[in-house]
């Protein structure tokens, strides 16, 4: 039972002001196989109104398997009762149903396997399925749904379907199945693309590998750099034993490392862009697969940088509940007792930790708002403008909040030569470097006579008389991937 | 308006290439009642495009309350004017439009109605309603959508509408008024499912009730166990007051305990449907209903679990700020002075503290992912192979590195007799037993051997010849459900 | 292709039992400009299986920026090759399309069009294009679709399309070609709503903006207040320099306040509402419009005081690590010592504190179930009364547990009259106020004779005879908006 059969009734409805409910019985839907995808398949569509054929090798054997309003028979009997037809076999054994390929032709087969592999995959399974028969109609789809699903039904979040086929009749009526069975159907173009949907479910986070690296990376370097300065120099100059600052105050230091720069590689690509453009003078020209490639992972990156932060907010925080710190703490009432010392107060401390924590709390406050803004439903729930405001505007003054922590807790300590263990400067110098430039461009790029020049561009203006017309749409509605750029 | 109506224009347009605009007017849909609901639904159907006639038994008293489009007439004109209406009446109330009984003959009757209450409810008001108009065809829906959803329009996520009826065509259209409305429609087949749709809003989460039971047995169990082991003792054996510490230490050493368990609680059923599945030597072989329904509540048991690890964070983070603990330090460092021991640091201690804070730091890291993956919009944005991924594998670090972090806290005091208050063993030793069970079984099942066997069980292999077609799909698809089952 | 198209072979289907797929060849789109929008707006609707014809300005110059399968022709042709046109220019240069007027006549133009600016519109760019072109159909619509969002695919989250026209078959017909794109349309009716769609994409959180504003007022006027009371006093009286207190203890005495405030302020509404209602003795009167603003921003007050909360607990957990704690303590140590007091203990400030800090992270633990059921896509999948059961009866358990929060830490000081600096009471006195009003009026409104009289007036029934039947439906589905209104 499909909308389309609908359109009928409704028309009459609104030309002769009657219905007609007999003009469409049950459609009738063919299924071959009896895994548990088939049955949980036969029992969503029997659920969703059509009348489902299982076609069994076996059909006394399986018949207990399937919901009482399933009707099991043979294949041969199956096939020939329906029009549209579930193939849901294992691929290698497509070929067992040739020989019902006379009966099959012209109906459509709707492929709803996987690829078991993603290396050594010659051509698709649909694809196969396709060139086994010739002349039956081949359609891709439902292979993202799990059998779960399928029974589960459709109130845990509607799922999309991926449809391809070379006949956009066959697609769209699988289209209108899906949708009628509680699903979003996407229809992904021609059966060239089975390859891609059938890949789908064996997707590992694809977009988030490179960022991850990256992230990675740039851990292992400031947790190696922090080791040499605050426990290596210490053990080899002053014979001290500071290992028990590796689990925690090592980790401490180096996350917002992590998290800072990463911050800053966000907003980096979008600046690149930008000057690219205005050296390009238009906004038509490719950017280069890299800087394309960095645009694209913005946001794991910054989600990535949120994680990082949070990490380090509770690595701080459970610091003071250390024992090391407590038997510090004691040790220095001892010394500051036998020192005779009654105040122990160094106001310029004080104020320096006051005021770089606060900083601290607050970029957390803001990054947090980054993140859940990358919620897909709270995102899809945003305006351009709003996720343009947050992701930039918001981001922005993220970014400088952190930088203000990071300077604050440097404090002094980049022009005190004791810092420089080994020659080495402090950590927090090393990371300020992207930041500050990143800043610092973007502030060039905020100069009115750069700005407006490049909201021109960016709006598709170029130097061509005539040409304006042609140059089209774009300015609102690129805006959103590259909010950085355009909402300059 | 429908999209059933646009498939003659559309048809023209391709067949003759001329498209007709005039084929269709405004579909007239009728409203018996006047309530909130009957007022919100005829602004939207107006809105979608829709006429409306509202039928009222004081049709001048009630004209003020609706929207100008809608013809607000009386019962017996607008079920005249009109094939399908819905019912904005009380079901105390449908015998009143019996009167009506022969002119509603033939139309379709949309029950938007709620049960009132779940207990004595004998019939669905919908079925109750197609026994009072036994000609007419009736259709449940729309009752999980407020008068309050219906105004503010869909803009604020588009809700979900279920639908059934014993007529397909009648359920069928009233999904596209749906669908034109902006909602999802979900066909949930005959009318005998309206009990199901009616109670549907007085759900108050049925699935949370046996995994927020386990919960709180276990946190009654620990707290009582903590309560006797580090108040009752000391105050029976040496007179020490230690109440003070049930607000927060002991809630802090009991939350992990249940965090603890309750995670290995979720992997649990998957290690014992895997070894039940290798006894059986197949998959066909339905779980005994116990192990079924806890397979079904793994997400509850495991976000609950990451709630109590969260408070455990809280709360041990809040320790060193209390003043219990300010007065011990000041206590420890007088003593220390008096002793004039210069020096407190016991690096075994310090050590100690340092591994499991990183730890406990780490696995609640991980947790946080997991917690993330199961909100609706992120979950169902992963392919299967990420979910199981995050799921499985992850959710195994996790548990392994919360066993890292018991072990870490407990050091050596398993083996310390004076532990041992009242012959009870510290309580971090019982949290240990079930998840040292699961990681144990789950490295045996991890063995080439077993593993093996379990893929080819899983992907639906059996000893039977020839019956391998008949097996279908279901290996990737299956292993959502079960992810840590298919992916050991 | 649309599903439209389907409707004949699956009639067929069901009627002669045979499907035809020749009825349909691949229905023409055109496009007209060629700007970002344009282009990617082809690329998606060939992938969705349509026939695009766009007409540019200069077709040789533009061919390459197009899909190989999208004819790229003269503006004449393309208009003349279609009969459903994408007018993807800028709304300053619409009328360079008058020369097409013509042949543009009877056809349908889709306006995708965003305003720049809300504040000098006159009128809305759609109703701009209908005037120039009274011939032809206009259809507002994929404005809010980013060109990026138009290549990436609907993979990520689909997203909304409105849509709205004068002429219904051709708001539907683009309504199914949105939702074969993969996009969730939704008609907003007639051609007067453009303006409303084209300023979507300018929103900056209207509804957000007067409870920030109510949140800023609070946080302002309890930050100096807490300023005068804890820095200013002890400075102009002791001669005290606490201004160190400035940047973490003034924000974290500060932001329960507003945390504690606004969170009453979110239940406030519903109490006056049920009042109101009582007072009139039907819930038919409309609520007076300041308190209609109010019940529809409480979502959002909540989320604000949610957020205040959190980073409330965050600048507490911080306060032991700073330089000052830590001072301060080896400042008492040290006094300690020289005063020989062996024993700093003082029960009572310890039973204070443990009490006080756990009940504000139950709170806390509370209102973040409340925050993430506001999630859309959480919040959409709970039932009517789960929603009004976590965000009405939770809300009210978070908000007494708050109270005791703020009773607790109060202790015995509001009436220790030291603390009333400058005559000024303690700052949690003044907290309390509201809060104590909205529980103990929601405490009279649970007396069972008001209460049930109340349900009466929300389920509709009035002192009226007769009219009983025509109050209809609304009980439960009225609820939802405002929970604490009618699950009181």
């Amino acid at each position: 039972m499909t909308q389309g059969d609908m359109a009928k009734p409704l028309l009459r409805t609104s030309s002769e002001g009657v219905p007609s409910f007999t003009s469409t019985s049950k459609m009738a839907i063919g299924i071959l196989g009896s895994g548990d995808f088939a049955r949980s398949l036969a029992t969503r569509l029997i659920c969703s109104g059509f009348k489902v054929v299982v076609g069994s090798r076996n059909p006394k054997r399986n018949a207990g398997l399937f919901p009482q309003a399933a009707e099991v028979t043979t294949q041969l009997n199956a096939v020939n009762q329906t029009e549209l037809i579930f193939i849901a076999v294992f691929k290698e054994h497509y070929f067992t149903l040739l020989e019902l390929k006379s009966i099959l032709a012209g109906k459509v087969l709707v492929d709803v396997s996987n690829s078991t592999d993603l290396k050594h995959q010659t051509e698709s399974n649909a694809e196969y399925l396709a060139s086994l028969f010739p002349d039956s109609i081949v359609v891709k789809g439902f292979n993202v749904i799990s059998a779960w699903a399928l029974q589960s039904g459709p109130r845990d979040g509607n799922k999309q379907v991926f449809i391809c086929s070379d006949n956009r009749d066959a697609s769209a009526k699988v289209c209108q199945i899906a949708r009628t069975m509680g699903f979003i159907p996407v229809d992904m173009g021609s059966l060239s693309c089975a390859r891609d949907i059938e890949s789908f479910p064996l997707r590992l986070f694809p977009s988030w590998k490179k960022p991850f690296l990256v992230s990675f990376g740039l851990f292992i370097f400031f947790y190696f750099y922090n080791f040499i300065i605050s426990v290596l120099h210490p053990y080899l100059t002053k014979n001290q034993n500071a290992f028990y600052k590796m689990p925690i105050e090592l980790m401490n230091v180096t996350l917002p490392c992590v998290a800072y720069v990463l911050l800053s590689l966000v907003y980096l690509p979008g600046i690149l862009a930008a000057f690219l453009q205005l050296k390009n003078n238009t906004k038509y020209k490719r950017f280069p697969d890299w800087l394309d490639q960095w645009l694209k992972h913005r946001k794991q990156l910054g989600l990535l940088s949120f994680y990082a932060a949070v990490l380090h907010a509770v690595y701080s925080l459970c610091l003071p509940m250390r024992r090391s710190a407590r038997y510090e703490l004691l040790n220095d009432a001892y010394k500051q007792v036998q020192a005779g010392k009654e105040n122990a107060w160094v106001e310029e401390e004080v104020w320096r930790m006051e005021l770089y924590v606060s900083c601290g709390i607050m970029a957390l406050g803001m990054l947090s708002l980054l993140a859940i803004s990358s919620l897909p439903s709270v995102g899809s729930a945003l305006s351009w403008r709003e996720f343009s405001f947050i992701q930039s505007r918001l981001g922005y003054v993220a970014l400088m909040t952190a930088t203000l922590h990071t300077l604050l807790y440097g404090w002094k300590r980049a022009f005190d030569k004791n810092r420089y263990k080994f020659y080495l400067p402090p950590t927090f110098t090393l990371t300020l470097v992207i930041p500050c430039i990143v800043l610092l461009s973007k502030l060039c790029l905020l100069l009115p006579c750069v700005n407006r020049r490049l909201m021109q561009i960016q709006r598709g203006w170029e130097k061509k008389a005539g040409s304006q017309v042609l140059e089209g749409l774009g300015c609102f509605t690129d805006s959103l991937p590259c909010e950085s750029i355009s909402n300059v």
